[in-house]
């Protein structure tokens, strides 16, 4: 093709897998890419991804693409329905390109706000040859970017698509003085992350008294940092990725206050 | 050395080790081939090849090297030997560059065909100054990988060997009408990875009735996808490696099938 | 600023962290750093220090940073307080530029020897806005760590600062004929890393007879290579941090030699 219709690009490909660290399969995936394009600057997200976990990957891109530059490729392949009918797809949201299966991965992004254009990728010249049953990551999903990434229009892997599967976060449900989330993931720190976000709820948390309370303990302000109050503090904060985190002040959230991935959690505002 | 002699390289050089991600070993080998060269992209494969296991390192690098683009200098760096007698190698297969110590980690990619030139280092100057005698990846292996990556031909830093150390993965035995293999690894999605080859035991798996059976299950079948059947089907299938893998639709193949690493697979041809 | 204060710098930005390997906060990181230096290369040494170690970030640091090209700059962000009054930092030391918390994790480096120069961050158009209290790895150091990659003198930043907090890794005592060390930590290889340092005390364990025993074992000579002796053969050796280290030759030292890092470690010298 024409050297005019090339756009313009950061030369960044990002990747987000539930690859794992130990297996030959994010090497390979490197170079697929690589080798269309030579010069691009690959960078690891995350290859830990609980395997086939679609919601824990929305949310991971959702907090991470927007530090990047503008015309960088963000490549997501978190795909348990490889070689099925599973559509591949090219997103394009503002001046970021995603790439990845259209299984719900992209939910984070497209939910955000009502831009964005997506691409069904059709066009078979663009993937190795011979292409796996098995591994699009490889084959197809990381060519694609890599074209992508050397300034291709997302219109020339294949038509438009208007509708994409979704996998919303189970929303915080507020009735009355209740509100009431979920804990959703223990971060590395032992932070406790809840799908309570500040968007939704940051108001009434910051406008009104409220109180939750566990085995033991309890919380009843706002804090800005996770550094408030003595060691062992239980504090709730809306930490850099805008929901709700309980935190405990040089302690393990999880241990201290006894919670894990699932369970739910009240928040009782007061009139 | 003048610049006529310099070969056409990609400008990257790839990581497999058993160094792990905790400790700081990554990190200088990393900075010792950068300090060499500085503008070669250096791409993780793993660093989380079991301690020693050179067999595994062999299976990954042969899994890897061949997806990246011609001139790619592969540095393996799996190295129990390290300071004691065991040779340190450049092999050239193809356009493709390897470098590590002469103790097996190159058997699949040697054994895949009977091309390759090897080289044994020897050329001091080449080296960190002090050599240490216990961190070769960093002193010895990492800064010649620099070289190789700036296009110095391999011939320069030692004379040519035409014998190596091998460490062949224990192939599958057909006696008649069973075929005897083994599982090896586990990956990341709980599939079981086994030695039997395709380019060996695939045309009769695809021409003949078979069956393979355990505890409670039972495959017949030569599946293309892990997502084909019914959600807890067993499948068996030649993965992204070209080796047999049994799989389990939306499960984990090591869990299901109540499987691991070093268990017999027996498969009964029909007649 | 104008093209004439640009200092010459190797383009590379090194990165030391507690984030783990999982979350979204190295690729959010990553991004804020690329975002201001498109043209950097990012290396990561390592993401899995044990939240908040600091000690063991010195360690980490002082043993890779020395091998990187000169120019480099070595991000840290090991924060236990972030979003408290720790100062962030910028270090200079010879040809090498670090940043991050003064809360310790520049120990190792300024020990070392006494030159260096400091400055503290207060330009804060060099932020991202808005600056975050929970994420200032994102928000204030990457992006600074971006700048200080392109050129910009540390002096830019902010005043010069003459102390700093400091973490000393507790050294070994000798009394009479007893040098009592410590078990600091276990590699990937179980080798058992201790506070011995070669500099203070490798002359007494090369030139005098010594002994070190435990339940079962002895060791009576200084090793130079993981190798010697025979399979299962306990050993010390100055590795290559400086540090003594045991090990035991095809084994994993931890496990077979049943010490673990805390426990103390007695060598008796012999008159």
């Amino acid at each position: 093709m024409s050297q005019k219709k090339r756009e313009k690009r950061s030369g960044i490909v990002t990747l987000i897998t539930d690859f794992g660290l130990q297996a030959e399969y994010v090497g390979a995936m490197k170079g697929a890419i690589l080798s269309v394009n030579r010069q691009c600057q690959i960078v690891d997200v995350t290859h830990l991804i609980p395997p086939g976990d679609i919601l824990r990957t929305s949310f991971v891109l959702r907090n991470s693409y927007p530090y990047f530059p503008e015309g960088t490729v963000h490549l997501v392949v978190v795909d348990p329905g490889v070689g099925t009918r599973r559509r591949p797809l090219i997103l394009k949201k503002g001046r970021h390109f995603f790439v990845g299966p259209d299984n719900g991965v992209f939910s984070g992004i497209l939910s955000a706000s009502g831009e964005g254009a997506g691409y069904e990728i059709v066009r078979k010249d663009f993937f190795r040859r011979p292409l796996s049953a098995t591994f699009h990551g490889r084959d197809l999903f990381g060519p694609v970017a890599g074209h992508l990434s050397l300034g291709l229009p997302p219109q020339e892997f294949g038509p438009r698509v208007s509708s994409f599967v979704r996998a919303e976060m189970p929303p915080a449900e507020r009735k009355g003085n209740r509100l009431t989330g979920r804990i959703l993931w223990v971060d590395p720190f032992g932070n406790l992350l809840t799908n309570i976000a500040r968007e939704e709820h940051g108001l009434a948390l910051s406008q009104r008294e409220w109180r939750i309370s566990g085995k033991g303990w309890r919380i009843e302000t706002l804090s800005k940092t996770y550094g408030e109050g003595k060691p062992g503090q239980p504090l709730a904060l809306f930490g850099s990725s805008e929901y709700l985190e309980l935190a405990v002040n040089q302690g393990r959230a999880a241990d201290k206050l006894k919670m894990k991935p699932g369970d739910p959690l009240v928040i009782g505002l007061r009139d």
